[in-house]
């Protein structure tokens, strides 16, 4: 289990200053780690934290190898040279092949599975190799599951949805309950529109625990390779996810909205619907898009926060802009014929 | 299972234009139907995108008639007219009727419902015709579970709820949980106040996946027909909401608020509690609401987003808001003065 | 089980003014109670509701008593007495001891705990005394449940978290699921980082139905006693949340901040990450809290709601106060250079 410095830089490169014999048996934060330990830097604005550091070497990056007290392995991603490490270090424990007897599995499973207490497979689901369905889960008819993925206790995915390879989808989290859509009657009742499309997740997505995910009304909602996504996001009917986008915790993406690719969505933004977002663009967590964004970038929508005495005498503003411009459109006009005068 | 355009209108009236004995096998969006398929226009603004369909027919509004290349439904409400068509051609597929054997029902079940793989029914749940109870799902002790309700999988319902006839129920929604009731000791420690009142949901009802609807302190929380709630949307305690009202995902309802028939909410909009919104009144996507509404109308709190260096910039002025207000205030007594002396 | 008031008195103090034989046989709202029922008054500001109630005796605080028509208890802390009695006279029904025979239980549990049907407890786990585990709830391996806990139906537990004593758990919540970790690599793409933390819960707390809280990346997330956490609140991973800490519905936390004890958040508020918070700081309801906190207090930066079309002039001044304030400085110094000349 252990394993020594010099092993780490022959597999994943890296400059070691220091003794590779140095056995190490984990990783750990940079004022947590003790001397069997590895440690990293991710951001050079906190390098003063190393001085204090017990750990047995430290990741970090060119420009804070010189403030290092202790051995280092040197390479311009520490933060992407940790996660190899920690891949390999500390491996997600992945449940052996099996069906437990508790499971019902009405359709045709690879010995490779591993099928949960009281999961449920429905007839006519495709379930590929070494997928993983944990306790409470249920994958309804029809449904594609692609070869290692990974589905944890008490998912549910509705009839018809094809996941990924190597998915990993958290607990609570849904996929393909129906789109919010209805056509409204003159007296203001709602009629139910059947949400006949499915959803399609590619390959190596992950989804967060209580996520929420509907299918589409006519065609699917899709949610491109490599998507990541965080704990409680809602996905609407038709929304298009594109590829190595990532959204954090809380967001709510409104339907037939079109996201492109390699986006940052911060935690609790929302974007409403029939929306297109360009690709590489970055919204600020909190941030309400209410239109199309058309080139890369990063946006934000945000109101500070005030001790509240002050946010009441400022915030009652808001009510006021107009009459605010008004007054200074005013005065600039009548300063204007005072000048002229003097 | 196809059918012809004169069928059609014979069922659902509306005026043809072209030939009645085309067949249709199904609906599509306009840019997608092909040849044997039938598509809507729902708003006349997009009607430039008739030219292009190759649907066997398009429904909609006599405004849109005359840019329509292929034969067409003419009605006053194109949408709803879709949607009654689409219920018809694309109902959803209804589970038979039986218990599975892995079920656990501990109460009278008629022998039209369907309870599904692991579902559980507690002794003294009411379980109304053919009402379908899907895999993992509980119904607790004493509830109520109305006619041709229909649960999906992993739903929650705690005990002695009421949920009403053809109520449509989305995985991970969770009815009657307790409340978020607490008095505060002098030490700063929170004593919970049991919440001991019920949940009644109407007839026609529909919650998406993953809402929690909490049941009353004293008092039942209380959901009228017809109304629809989409995904992770929370309803606290001693909320009541009146018929038809729609709310879109992640809305938050605070305990004992108070809402009108006929409501629209906005995704992830906020509103506090004890508050009262009248009839009619549609609250726009992220706004929160901190104070009752008396009038139909629209109302609206979120704000507009901007690249971000152009956000500093201006967001930050929200805290001196006050500030700018008194400048203004300022140069208009400056400037009456020297007005008054030129 | 109805009590003489005499009873309540002898067991909670408080001063009684009226008939001390009365008996009563619950409790209910001012508006509500009947000649049997029993009532409280919480807030001074609402002592006109007195007037018309029929209930047999009214708890309320000294300033009130005057205007009660009825007996009445009078306490310096009316909402914390009504608590109290609640909980003796509303006692939340537990269920029975036992293993249900579709449960799945491959620990030691012991003879007092209640394990629901079809749930499931893996080997390695610890429950203690007077557990109850309830319908389709999942417990991990190696997670340890402390005495008098109650997860209700379909809970899901990840491996290896510690939950304290007397807490309680509602449906669809979820603790250890993965933080949110990823490492970009330079083409874009994410690199999972492995989650090797674990979420240690302590005694007392609630979590409310769909509440996520992520296992930590290293180390742990930790919630201290007595925490209250409502439906549908966000916990990020590495988060540290202090004892007593209420948090509304909705609420967002991202990784690694570190809030104090004895705070409220109000409903949708937002904390970002690796922020501090200190102790007995409130947060107003939709607040986004973008930088630490230092200092107790109360922080507020949701923004008020207009009618739509007030709202669409004003907010949309929101995109240039910066020229606003501009045009204010330039104003003040022509203003400044003409009273010069005056």
């Amino acid at each position: 289990m252990p394993v020594r410095l010099d092993e780490v830089v022959a597999r994943f490169g890296g400059d070691l200053a220091g003794d590779g014999a140095v056995s190490i048996s984990g990783i750990a934060p940079l004022d947590e780690a003790g001397p069997d330990q590895l440690s990293f830097l991710a951001n050079a604005k906190y390098r003063s934290r190393l001085a204090d550091t017990r750990a047995a070497a430290v990741i970090l990056a060119p420009e804070c190898a010189a403030a290092c007290p202790v051995a280092r392995i040197v390479t311009a991603q520490p933060y992407l040279y940790y996660a190899r490490v920690a891949q390999w270090l500390h491996p997600l424990p992945r449940p052996p092949a099996g069906r437990h007897p508790t499971s019902v599995v009405e359709a045709d499973v690879p010995a490779s599975a591993c099928i949960g207490a009281h999961a449920y497979v429905a007839a006519g689901a495709v379930v590929g190799e070494r997928v993983v369905i944990g306790a409470h889960s249920s994958v309804a008819e029809q449904c594609v599951i692609g070869d290692d993925a990974w589905l944890a206790a008490s998912v549910s995915i509705y009839r018809g949805c094809r996941i990924g390879r190597r998915a990993i989808i958290h607990s609570g989290a849904v996929v393909g309950s129906d789109g919010f859509g209805f056509a409204r009657e003159p007296d203001g009742q709602w009629l139910k529109i059947p949400q006949s499309g499915g959803v399609i997740v590619g390959d190596d997505v992950e989804i967060g625990a209580n996520t929420t995910i509907d299918r589409g009304a006519l065609g699917d909602t899709v949610i491109e390779d490599g998507v990541k996504l965080d704990n409680q996001i809602q996905v609407a009917h038709n929304v298009h996810i594109g590829a190595h986008t990532a959204m954090a915790g809380c967001v709510g993406v409104a339907g037939s909205a079109r996201i492109g690719r390699r986006c940052t969505v911060g935690g609790a933004a929302v974007i409403l619907g029939h929306l297109s977002i360009a690709d590489d663009v970055n919204i600020s967590a909190g941030t309400l898009v209410a239109k199309s964004i058309t080139q890369a970038g990063t946006y934000t929508g945000a109101v500070p926060f005030l001790e509240h005495a002050e946010w009441l005498k400022n915030f009652a503003r808001l009510r006021h802009l107009e009459a605010m411009a008004d007054r200074i459109r005013a005065l600039e006009l009548r300063l204007a014929e005072l000048e002229k005068k003097s």
